[in-house]
């Protein structure tokens, strides 16, 4: 049985927005993420979406209000509900749980859709 | 939407062993738990879990072999193996993330086994 030092598995890995697969709970996922600048305005149909802050600190964009994050703190965005997350430091490292069937850009396609993700754990 | 403040929310609670829950994100639940000393051996039927430490050090024992854990590490203990948490430092603050339908003290049923958990967030 190992264990997963986050910053240590930060450090593998400098692409933003593009979560790696660092564990499987039962049919969730616990990702990796950095974040730079501002992604896209986006939902999931299906999935409550969990983000940790692990370093720097982050906007999470709701259409009437926003939730600044720094870390040691987490939000956890319902289903249906349009969300941005956004750096507010020059990065922001992010730890995410969510169910395996869920797609980065949720209800969009961009070219931040990534149906590949690596796995570094 | 509210974010939680995981340092504050483990101030609001002092009881050992007691997860209290601190969100839920589809049918998981994250919970949040003081450890002091050494829990019993346990294993869960269906449930993996995931352990990621906040504060203080504590150990993950399984039969064969154990793996210590610090502040931003995390450990995914899958279903069916045995396992004992035990805080290596005089209490060791720790986020859970696993299904709802779990029960802490797993296929054993003592005075550490709670059905009726708190919720704080």
């Amino acid at each position: 049985m190992k264990k997963v030092n986050l910053a240590e598995a930060f450090s593998t890995f400098s692409d933003y927005w593009s979560p790696k697969i660092a564990g499987d709970v039962g049919d969730f996922q616990v990702k990796l993420a950095k974040f730079k600048g501002a992604f896209d305005w986006h939902h999931h149909e299906r999935e409550d979406e969990l983000f940790l802050v692990v370093e720097g600190c982050m906007r999470m964009g709701f259409r009437d209000h926003f939730v600044d994050l720094g870390p040691g703190e987490f939000i956890i965005v319902p289903h249906l509900v349009e969300h941005r997350p956004e750096a507010l430091t020059d990065e922001c490292h992010v730890m995410l749980l969510e169910p395996n069937t869920i797609l980065n850009t949720g209800n969009i396609e961009n070219e931040l859709t990534n149906r590949n993700l690596q796995r570094i754990a």
